[in-house]
């Protein structure tokens, strides 16, 4: 049996029978770049239907018609969880958000932390990014990036019912049993580059539960990584 | 008190009293890019005796004298763990020596599989990199960069008292517990963007212990981050 060999986020409905259109973008990456003709098959997702195996049936210069086959996963959405960060070098950011799809978060929302260099981010250059490294990564949920808030404001309306995990890089050798706490919703915070200030420090340890990653100190994208694995050992979806 | 600024890595011997010659490129960037001079602390570390202050006391173009005061972090050894993983891209292969030696992996062994692209390395390059990250991230040992070598290789010439772990996209759900198995010689394996080839995760599955890294499929770069996160949270350092 043929196999899709390309993944493509689309923002129409996907069922058994439906027909996708393909824009110019998508139209001159599947015809153009990729060289796929009549009869190559897609695999397609919305981020609400699951993934369909579709087929080219017309595939032109700058427009081109997929139809579904068959839904060849269900639509599984992440755990309730928020990755919250401080932006950094462009190169970095872009790694903390496509890695932040890639392990499983549901939300990520950029922050402004004391330390933090960045006055602002490109939220829709930023989201795209998350929805190419889904289609890598053979999800089929994308994680919705929000609008830079700053961290003080964001613990000020902090949802009573959201746990904060937060990496600590003063704490050697304690960690709280995440498995303990329980609950369903939660944010990790991963500070910028400088670390968290002390009152910010206070504050989180004030709200949340500390984790220690280690003796040694982590960029801020190797401390997403190894932030979201301890997270999805103990409460998520790697279990 | 006056704190060191910079964090650099040199061959030579480290103690109190001890002075140590910067070489030209050293002295370029101590004293024109990061614009020193005599009086300012810089903190080295040579990968044996831990990490000392040292006041510059002479800052030419071209070389330059270190006095060594006094030791700010004794020599701390990563656990006996190696990262054996395959080559991807030129970035993607830098990055997962950088997250190496950040997470504390002691060995980088880099290996060819069935599905590996690249046929050769640029050691001394990935070295530097390793020391680099080392000098970022506060550690006082830098890793150790192997040569290339064939997967099948390696595995027939495997000590018997190295335990491996191994990463299994196949695997969904299911886990081994680490700390039951033991030992403190370990070594991770991360496959290629394609993944191991049927006969080596055979050969593995029979040689290791096999860990799941969740349901959706990580780039190789994620992957040894969050592996390493796994085995420094049971077995390692970051107790």
């Amino acid at each position: 049996m043929k196999q899709a060999k390309v993944r493509l986020f689309v923002e129409q409905p996907l069922g058994k029978g439906q027909t996708v259109l393909m824009d110019r973008d998508q139209a001159n990456y599947l015809f153009n770049v990729m060289r796929m003709g009549a009869g190559d098959l897609v695999a397609l997702f919305n981020g609400r239907d699951g993934e369909f195996t579709a087929e080219v049936v017309e595939a032109g210069k700058r427009k081109g018609v997929l139809l579904c086959q068959r839904q060849t996963k269900p639509l599984q959405l992440p755990p309730d969880l928020w990755l919250c960060f401080a932006p950094i070098k462009k190169a970095r950011t872009d790694f903390i958000v496509e890695k932040a799809a890639e392990m499983g978060a549901a939300v990520i929302q950029p922050m402004q932390t004391a330390f933090t260099n960045s006055e602002r981010i490109r939220r829709d250059r930023l989201q795209a990014h998350a929805v190419e490294a889904t289609e890598q990564c053979g999800g089929t949920y994308v994680p919705e990036l929000r609008e830079l808030e700053r961290l003080d404001k964001l613990l000020t309306i902090w949802p009573e019912d959201r746990q904060i995990m937060f990496c600590d890089e003063a704490l050697v050798g304690a960690k709280e049993v995440l498995g303990e706490v329980g609950g369903d919703k939660w944010a990790i915070f991963i500070g910028p580059e400088g670390g968290f200030s002390e009152a910010e420090r206070a504050k989180l340890r004030d709200m949340g539960h500390a984790v220690s990653l280690g003796p040694r100190i982590l960029r801020a994208d190797t401390a997403a990584v190894a932030a979201l694995t301890i997270w999805q050992q103990h409460l998520g979806d790697w279990g």
